[in-house]
């Protein structure tokens, strides 16, 4: 498994629209003690609200790594971030990218990161080995979120179930497949990077035996009905053999995104359908929320379809950016009280 | 796509059971006229029936490629057979390999074979990178063989199929994604090996737009129950945008093999679950046939079972080792005349 130096000094580069800051956000919001502060370019015109800090500065407060916390045009490297690329190693720091494009692929990195001793962690990608899927039961509790698509809250929705069920007293732990997930939990397999025949088996990697009563949240990929990625979704549920799955929708999606061909199927058709594939693996699968980005309803709206899809689907439905998730981790603990 | 140089010198090194040399004598079966004979070690206990020739022999009859046609201990290279590799690549032949272990992993085989200006392929891996799927449409008819297991009969039925559409006048192409298949097609793409992210479009590119009345006959790859290798599954079904499949079952299995905790579904479950999967990208999906690996049967056991199997399901019921699958291809020349 990938696993990170933390803490973290966010790189912003010379970024100007807030929304190219995602990753930054999402780590400030999630990890937050884990962020000593950020950095950026003269010409940046954005903070996430964190001290501005200097790659020495972040050193000397014990950082162990700058996380370019932007998208960049292309998902390759502007050449005018090099230089503080190289500051921040000199400094003693890993550097940590999402990028498309490795940071393993630009030779002037690659030789001053071992002059110094430190790491280029492309989250990205995946250069490790896993062995295939065994399909063995292993020991402890396990959560997935699944999509009805891609990009509409899987990755929020574990989060926000982990940071609950630890409020209410239980042992659970994130297990991140994504890159922003990665970074957030300073470890995880990018599982979409993982050779086809071995999804199922990283799966199992990430999410090994554990205590009886602790559960892993683990954040799904993709959906089962998506034209491009289903298989990605598909193996990485065999793997994590989940006792229970959240389903997270988007209510103002008819067909998956770019795929307008494609349609979504009804909310108790995709339950039915993620419980059948979960069961290949966990006979025991269920459905134990829904999870809505509301975001396209006003508040007399949500009331109402949250209201009505609990009452047509007999498990609780929330949204974690309007009003959380707690009565799903409370399904969860009544799961894990009945084990 | 991974391309070969037929016609084929079989290397059969130092093989002593027949069941070794399983590859070999697929393509002797399957591709007769690629064949210009076959090749071995002193010490090899068998042949598979095709005359002996030495490396520059084959070379002089036109041969482009030795293919190791046996499976080694451990999938890696014995060292006993490199003297007959380098003399093969002296001859001026490619070496295809679908061993675990890549030949160019040989630096002395790598050194041999850029001196000399062939090529090493290793058929099992994929070092090509593939765009994600796009979902659209293409034109031509394609027909995937999926099944309820490994190892049943997905690319044997496919080559059947293949060769009974040519024999009825139909355009017919068969599309290889396993080591062996690729060998026979001498071409192909190595589905299990390509990045999770990638496997619909990979299975896109293999199949490209094609005449409105031409058939891709696409080989299967493990099964949507299967607990390792589903996402595979799932991945090829939907960059192959099938409009008809063909489930291969093997009525003596009740579990996955290997995996005694997966139940396979019964017949008509399977082929609800593939149907539901295979319309995520062309609607007009449908079950045509069920090719029975039937082995385990009586012939009096076999009549029964097929005849009720048939009338169960309402589709031809065909074991391609016992009379053949001449009534699914006509079925699926009834689609194509619809079309």
């Amino acid at each position: 498994m990938l696993r990170l130096r933390k803490p973290y000094l966010l790189y912003l580069g010379d970024a100007q629209m807030p929304t190219d800051a995602k990753t930054a956000c999402g780590l400030r919001d999630w990890c937050p003690a884990d962020v000593v502060g950020e950095w950026s370019l003269p010409s940046c015109a954005l903070s996430v609200g964190v001290p501005r800090r200097s790659p020495e500065e972040a050193a000397a407060l014990g950082a162990g790594s700058l996380v370019i916390g932007i998208a960049s045009v292309g998902g390759t490297l502007p050449p005018q971030w090099l230089p503080d690329l190289h500051r921040a190693i000199d400094a003693g720091l890993d550097i940590v990218s999402g990028m498309h494009t490795r940071l393993t692929s630009f030779p002037e990195l690659v030789e001053a990161s071992s002059a110094r001793g430190v790491s280029l962690q492309d989250v990205r990608h995946s250069d490790r080995r896993f062995p295939a899927g065994t399909g063995r039961k292993r020991s402890g509790l396990r959560v997935a979120t699944v999509g009805t698509d891609c990009a509409l809250g899987k990755k929020y929705t574990a989060l926000a179930l982990t940071r609950e069920l630890t409020a209410l007293g239980a042992k659970a732990t994130f297990r991140a497949t994504g890159q922003t997930g990665i970074m957030i939990a300073g470890e995880g397999i990018a599982i979409d990077a993982v050779v086809a025949d071995f999804i199922a088996g990283a799966a199992e990697v990430l999410s090994p035996a554990n205590d009886a009563d602790h559960w892993d949240v683990i954040e799904g990929q993709g959906a089962l009905f998506h034209p491009a990625y289903a298989g990605v979704t598909l193996g990485l549920l065999h793997g994590s053999q989940p006792d229970a799955f959240v389903l997270c929708h988007d209510p103002s999606r008819v067909t998956i995104e770019m795929f307008p061909d494609a349609t979504i199927p009804t909310l108790p058709d995709a339950i039915a359908q993620y419980t059948t594939a979960a069961r290949v693996t966990n006979r025991a699968a269920r459905c134990v929320g829904v999870s809505i980005n509301s975001s396209s309803l006003s508040d007399d709206a949500w009331a109402a379809y949250a209201r009505e899809t609990a009452a047509e689907l007999g498990v609780p439905v929330c949204d974690p950016m309007r009003g959380g998730v707690a009565p799903i981790a409370e399904a969860l603990l009544e799961i894990g009280g009945r084990s």
